[in-house]
């Protein structure tokens, strides 16, 4: 079939076949079909979807554009989490290694930063000398000695993604459900897992604002993982406030470590205990979840779990002396601080402003290219439902470039929200699927 | 503004600025927005649509993409006809003829046949001679001495037209009223006319197979004429058998002739009357559709509609002498008949099979690079409401391979619908807008 036969039937409403599909991505892969047609054929699935069998499909002809990791010479359960992105997100940091030390194998790839949202391998590589460029044997070689491997993309895995990811952005069709869930699906299946649990961030500093939204790209990548045979559960968690109190690569690492060390922020603990439970559901180390849980707390509480990220730290090249030695780490010159401008409780901090203010000062980036710079960042000491007195701190900002700060801090003043109330927490999980 | 947010407003259902669509259109034209973002860009349009002033705006964006022709030198009205396309549609060697003929100025761009329909220009090549590629300057001369020109488009006029019109075909992007309208519009109105007469095809063997979308199409080329200043009429006829008796070039270029002489046949003498007089209306040559309907008669009962037509034929390097001598034309070697099953009335001669069966003698292409065998086609001599009996020709078959004829005269007898109650011949021309 011709390609642009293809792209009128999925403009005319009509599911496209398996062999469609194959066919489509394996020949643009091989750049046998031009991007003009590829964009096509996106905007029409833009407008008129993908039932579930042919996102399976799609994803699944993603997946073998490239590479498909075959860890089946490991004995344990290989089970991965997946963030669709956030403000202070680092629970690969804790969840990884708590699961790693709980029994499974978790090979995880992860992605970087764009826009408000960080990501985890930019985190990692604030540690001195971390490398999350491993080779396939490399790869394996680290996930058979540490039970976990924190990497990046390869050149090898799911090139159908890395192109259609780019076209995606510069032809508006980045926001759909169908082609959202096919590109986090492909690659995470490419990885060669048994399970997978995902959380679905749904709020202002995610990518899916609505709770529809949210619910509709979890069960579809449920779906996903059924059809290809793989045991998938999907958290929805809140974004409307930055997770943890640490914004900023160097300082989230920290974060993790004081958390893997049982001094974690309430949250952040919440949502890492949650996943990593979960995990051990899907990777039958427990049959229950409260019997999950507690096996979070006790490799968390006899050290275990930091001794895995440690391990794993040191066995790709980073310096593993940061666990104990937080100056170690990159840190910012300037400290300033948002102080609480009146009495009351906190009721908002916008995660989007957040991590767009945080983006600012130089922890992410706001173009592909941008350098990040490692030490920067927020530190929030109150968070929604917390009080605060006139002139209390709410957030120290670090920074290297002290005009940029006056900036922040009105960003981050026009967010936060007082009110004179008490203001309940909100809460954090919000479906499970 | 970036071109991706240019496709997201209009794919979020957003009407377009002027500056919006100008900016978008010059940067394509310039190669500077890539063919992968402008055929998102038409996928969008094609679910959204566009209002009048978006497609009056798309249009002139993408005439004022070339060189657009000014004949103001020339005293005479400049009017043109255009027919969105049909089987059998010769209007244009006779239309023309008879409007320079009657005092307007006709400064016809035309285009070559695809798929089933034929093109003007494919039907003027098959004189010997005839040259369609005449610079801008020959151009000009033609006109002032004939008042006349029978043209292909160039390489100067809307080459953002050139470069859609192929990206919408590889884009499934082509069934989209606005770009339809805008690629027709744009390209006529820079010729540089003060009218146009639109001669709209519906059914089977045009495009617009809906009466629905006929009437559309034709209100918005409407609209966006009187957007730019210019008179426009257009009118809505029927495309359910093939126009007049002749399919394929020469056959057409005869019939022509043959109607220039008074001898055309019904269906074809009416519309080119109509379109004709509506150009003598636009030019206000004629105060009335009846006294302009006259004139047409006139020109054609006193031959100087013919002598426009041979004048041009010569100027534009073709051999004149066919007017009077059709042996000079090509001429298929082979003629083979389809005959009458049975006696009754003829019912139906669906126009699109016509046309494809045109198309496998070798009078269209199918593909942009096929070569075209002038001599071959169809001629009817039976056509809907005409009573037959068993074994009368219904249709004479040239060929210069007979072993295509078999499944010619298959295709053909399978929509050879013969009734046994009389029927009356379609109505031919079904609104005037």
């Amino acid at each position: 079939m011709q390609a642009a036969q293809i792209i009128r039937k999925k403009r005319d409403g009509a599911a496209l076949e398996r062999e469609e599909i194959f066919d489509f991505i394996q020949r643009y892969s091989r750049d046998e079909i031009p991007d003009y047609q590829a964009s096509a054929l996106l905007m029409a699935i833009y407008f008129r979807g993908m039932d579930a069998r042919e996102t399976a499909d799609l994803t699944e002809a993603m997946m073998r554009s490239g590479q498909v990791l075959d860890f089946s010479g490991l004995a344990q359960p290989k089970i991965d989490k997946h963030s669709t992105g956030g403000v202070g997100d680092k629970t690969s940091l804790i969840v990884a290694p708590a699961a790693a030390a709980g029994g499974l194998v978790v090979p995880e790839v992860s992605g970087r930063g764009l826009g408000h949202t960080g990501g985890t391998l930019d985190k990692l590589e604030s540690i001195p000398g971390f490398r999350t460029r491993l080779g396939l044997s490399e790869f394996r070689q680290v996930l058979r000695e540490c039970g976990m491997a924190l990497v990046g993309q390869t050149e090898e895995l799911v090139p159908a993604d890395r192109k259609l990811y780019a076209l995606r952005d510069l032809s508006a069709t980045v926001e759909s459900i169908p082609l959202i869930s096919a590109s986090i699906m492909s690659k995470k299946l490419a990885e060669g897992i048994d399970g997978l649990v995902l959380d679905v961030k749904m709020g202002s500093g995610a990518f899916m604002k609505r709770i529809e939204d949210a619910r509709s790209l979890a069960e579809r990548m449920v779906q996903i993982g059924m059809a290809c045979g793989k045991r998938v559960r999907a958290l929805i968690s809140s974004m409307s406030q930055p997770l943890g109190r640490a914004v900023g690569n160097a300082l989230e690492v920290m974060e993790s470590i004081e958390t893997l060390k049982g001094r974690g922020p309430r949250d952040l603990v919440e949502i890492s205990r949650e996943l990593t439970a979960h995990m051990f559901l899907l990777g039958s180390v427990d049959a229950s979840l409260d019997a999950a849980r507690a096996r979070f707390d006790a490799v968390v509480g006899s050290g275990h779990a930091l001794e895995k990220l440690s391990q794993t730290v040191a066995r790709q090249g980073g310096d593993p002396r940061v666990v104990e030695d937080y100056s170690r780490l990159p840190r910012a010159q300037h400290e300033d601080s948002l102080v609480a401008p009146e009495d009351g409780y906190l009721a908002g901090l916008d995660a989007e402003t957040i991590g767009h203010a945080s983006m600012l000062l130089g922890a992410g980036r706001d173009r592909l290219d941008s350098v990040i710079d490692p030490g920067v960042g927020l530190v929030f000491e109150k968070k929604v439902g917390d009080a605060v007195e006139t002139g209390e701190r709410i957030c120290a900002i670090y920074s290297n470039d002290r005009t940029r700060v006056v900036r922040v801090r009105q960003m981050l003043r026009d967010v936060t929200v007082i009110a004179q109330e008490a203001v309940a927490p909100p809460v954090l999980i919000l479906d499970v699927i």
